[in-house]
């Protein structure tokens, strides 16, 4: 039987980091999709919220159904935890990346308003920290874990000093205020990934050490 | 042993509706005081996140714990499991809510733009699905769920044509853009609001039925 546990946890891990590496790729498509101009790459990340979406609902009932028939306790409980939260903030992740991608498709219709250099780096960012968590997770490595927290920091600093850029191409030039504003939405999308991936890492530290540590690193951001 | 676990099961439902109408009141006066242009409420709903998330936290262990010594099965498994999602779904409401109250403060520093009609309309249909979402979840009527994720609709009609209006007033005059902005983040975090409230309502669907009815009702949103 515990042998038989082992197995299905394993199962749910795989899945679970499946998921997670499809979404860390739609936010890099998507970023991609912007830099280069290429729409049909935008679109593709758009279709791919479908897959996102059924495999949180099977990573779900898998863990339903070993929770209903194993009755797990201790870390293995926490594990099982920890996994539904962490696939409910991979689907927001996904879901992050489709509004990011939507955004994209409208940019491109137009002139490039700028050449794009703080979103790439914050995009970049953001995807360190999603892979980060997912990395913490499977090494049950709390130390990595509480990193991803801290760089949640620099990721709001990037989005503050973009809202306040924005907003000055959007009074100085009416023909610019729709494309800023998408590069604002973007910005704001890449922000709540970061936070999505603390909310990842906290869950993480959770797991590994049975210690709440949620709320602790809050900070509040514009907008 | 069962009684006593009804009575933890009691406890935390009575926690969580108490969460509930908490994040309620906070969504309900952030927008009274961009209506009344009331400073010191908007920062009290700021003030209040910390309660929140102390709640989230007492929840979660609360469920942890009876997931560790009782063991339950089947429905009460269910409740639990809906408990800790609708737990994080509510937390993150009274999030939007401070973001809310943010940019209230900050419009309240302006002359107002425009009577502001859309946004308590808009406001007052996702208090009504936060309501009849945790109604829902007391009753264990999963006909009011299902009610609850058709109102997301609307909410996401209102989004769509307050985010036009206030991109036309943006244009219009850069004046105006700064505060056309965070009217436009109000809403935009009012349809998240509403988005929470659906995910709430899929699972009063799943603890009542045991059926997973996520991403059935999805519809594509601006932004």
């Amino acid at each position: 039987m515990e042998r038989h546990l082992d197995y299905d946890l394993d199962r749910i891990r795989q899945s679970l980091l499946r998921m997670g590496g499809l979404v860390e790729k739609m936010v890099a498509d998507a970023t991609q999709a912007l830099v280069d101009r290429d729409t049909p790459l935008a679109r593709a990340v758009v279709d791919r919220d479908h897959e996102i979406d059924l495999l949180e609902i099977e990573i779900d009932e898998d863990c339903h159904s070993i929770l209903s028939r194993k009755q797990p306790t201790a870390v293995d409980l926490r594990f099982l935890v920890a996994v539904m939260k962490i696939n409910s903030d991979l689907e927001r992740i996904g879901d992050s990346a489709v509004n990011i991608a939507q955004s994209v498709e409208k940019l491109n219709e137009e002139p490039v308003l700028k050449p794009y250099v703080d979103i790439p780096h914050q995009s970049q960012l953001v995807q360190a920290m999603v892979r980060q968590s997912l990395d913490a997770f499977v090494r049950r490595d709390d130390r990595l874990a509480i990193d991803v927290c801290r760089g949640d920091d620099e990721v709001d600093g990037v989005y503050r000093k973009l809202f306040c850029e924005l907003l000055g191409y959007m009074t100085e030039d009416r023909e610019k205020v729709t494309r800023a504003l998408h590069l604002l939405l973007i910005s704001r999308n890449l922000e709540r990934i970061a936070d999505h991936s603390t909310n990842i890492a906290e869950d993480v530290i959770y797991y590994v050490s049975g210690r709440d540590v949620r709320h602790q690193t809050d900070q509040a951001a514009t907008g």
